[in-house]
């Protein structure tokens, strides 16, 4: 089959990651005769250098006329002092808003070659296979009025939801739960505070009336920080608002015991996005340590989600288990004080996966 | 000295845990020839069902009346389906509101006794001590417009801090943080994203000029949803608005091993609020299950905060220390698997710290 991929590498580490996550690709697509075609796009703080915006006309045009949109990273801190519409961030925010994906799909797996990098305990982290299904285009992220009036020094957003934004991105919740082993679906809110989250409860609970063999459980988001940590291996698919969802997702980072290990895919839109969960890192970029692993699995699922090349996807997924397994470590999961561990490069970590698969 | 205490026991646990409060905190008020005099007052779902309204008239009156206020919890599952102004946590709201406390000092304290019953390493958890500094009357909990409108099937709420908000709330904790040993203050926000988060930052910064001994440090609230696990050592006061202070504070709960331990004080309005962190947790209430510790130490601030007795506070604290370290445990902390501990009931305990102190 052919793909027609847009790039977007981004800032910071992005490219880096982005260039190791394309050789493991273009080498599975290749092996099952494939042909994937890449389009190198601007975006985020690359895109404000290049052309003063976060994200150029080109760039997304291309994009929207791809199959498949892969991103690396943006944000640096030199546009801090930016308002938030025209920092990096923004290209971000609105390339997800215009692909039209609501649906942001981030595991949390324990991998047992990681067990002593998670601050976690291994017997709380064992086992542990955590899908997050974040809602990406609602809430507070794109609510209006939203306003920093420097006249009479007061800022708002608003967190804003509709049903037709929750029920579509719960269905996908309960799609994909009804196909996995634990069938649970755990949905995240603050409904004893918020009318947004009331609304959002209501909607779960009726959508999950469609869906018999899937368990639903709602929990507040306040309580669900202390479950992740406590009680990990309880939670199956995990269904939130945007920012419950950026928050909880991160916090169980830790559970997999590094951010640089996590992929996502946003399903749902014109466009399917996908970009692994951590952020562009500036402070090391270019010095290769960055851990490619999160790039790489983000591959696996555009082979998974776009391609529908299920069992290529795996033998990237399978590929990266056996070079934890041999002792591989970037720097954010290297642990100098556990003897068969050798701390490698970027482009070797991403060398070593292409070995394997 | 003589103290007026407001007595809001409220729901659930509430009621148990404030009486075993009450005992300690009358016995050293009693030692040093204090009198402490307490007026119970009805609140939350208490007070929906004796009068159909969470925060009846004369609660508040006599509140405001008071010296101080004494909060149990508030929250039953039977009103789930009321709208938020009509819950229980509207009447837990309201009396925030009125009372005009917006710091809520939260701490996250590592006991040694109770290593392992984090979900974290113990080498990860050791000697921790943060305290949160939460905004506590501003953000999404209070922000107008709000509503969920049937009609639209649209559910929105306001995120709304204004300078003079954030500047005072900022200001209560770098003055705290000049008085702790690391003087360290690390604000959180999503300032890539929203405005209110831009204008936070912004005026914390300008609040720091004021304190040359204290560092100052800005934190993404996804990424500190990491770093509070891994690497909890690293901070010392976080300052954070409402809704994140909420998640954080409660996830940073795991840090100690269980919310029943946790007290606060909200400071800076008219009638000081104290209030255990922990729910009403409904399902254990009135069956002796309910750990104390959390209002006993709750009891320690309001010494601290109302009556200006340091020494006193620190025999409380020092008290829950012996008796944790003599091995006692409530059901929320007890570990089956441990030798030399003894599970205990809610007023046993609290006659467990009495006895000591
Ligand atoms: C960079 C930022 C805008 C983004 C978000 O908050 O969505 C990031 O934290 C993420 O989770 O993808
Ligand atoms: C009960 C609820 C309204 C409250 C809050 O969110 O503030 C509680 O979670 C807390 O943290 O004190």
């Amino acid at each position: 089959m052919n793909l027609k991929i847009a790039l977007l590498a981004g800032d910071g580490i992005g490219p880096e990651v982005t260039n190791e996550a394309v050789n493991v690709l273009n080498t599975v697509a290749a092996a099952g005769g494939h042909t994937f075609t890449y389009t190198s796009l601007l975006i985020g703080g690359a895109a404000i250098d290049a052309h003063g915006t976060p994200l150029p006309e080109e760039t997304l045009k291309e994009t929207l006329a791809s199959d498949a949109a892969f991103l690396g990273a943006v944000g640096d801190n030199k546009f801090n002092s930016l308002p938030p519409s025209e920092r990096p961030e923004a290209g971000l925010l609105k390339i997800r808003a215009e692909l039209g994906g609501f649906a942001n799909l981030r595991p949390a797996t324990a991998y047992k070659a990681l067990a002593d990098n998670s601050p976690l305990r291994p017997e709380i982290t064992e086992g542990v296979d955590i899908l997050f299904v974040r809602e990406l285009l609602g809430g507070l992220y794109f609510g209006q009025p939203r306003a920093w009036d420097k006249t009479t020094d007061r800022a708002h957003n608003t967190m804003v939801y509709t049903r037709h934004e929750v029920e579509r991105v719960a269905k996908i919740a309960f799609d994909i739960a009804a196909k996995r082993d634990k069938k649970k679906v755990t949905s995240v809110d603050k409904a004893n505070v918020l009318e947004c989250s009331q609304l959002w409860r209501a909607v779960v609970t009726e959508v999950a009336k469609d869906y018999p063999t899937v368990t639903l459980e709602h929990q507040l988001v306040d309580s669900m920080a202390i479950h992740l940590m406590n009680r990990p291996r309880d939670f199956d698919v995990v269904l939130t608002e945007n920012l419950f969802g950026d928050i909880l997702s991160d916090e169980s980072g830790v559970i997999t015991g590094s951010l640089g290990m996590l992929p996502s895919a946003t399903l749902g839109g014109k466009v399917n996005l996908y970009e692994p969960v951590h952020g562009s890192a500036p402070d090391i970029a270019g010095q290769g340590k960055a851990n490619p692993i999160g790039a790489i699995l983000t591959a696996a699922l555009v082979l998974r989600h776009s391609a529908g090349l299920n069992a290529e996807a795996k033998i990237i997924e399978d590929a990266v288990v056996k070079v934890l397994e041999a002792g591989y470590r970037t720097t954010d999961i290297a642990r100098g004080d556990i003897a068969g561990q050798q701390t490698v490069s970027t482009s070797k970590m991403g060398q070593l996966v292409l070995d394997q698969v």
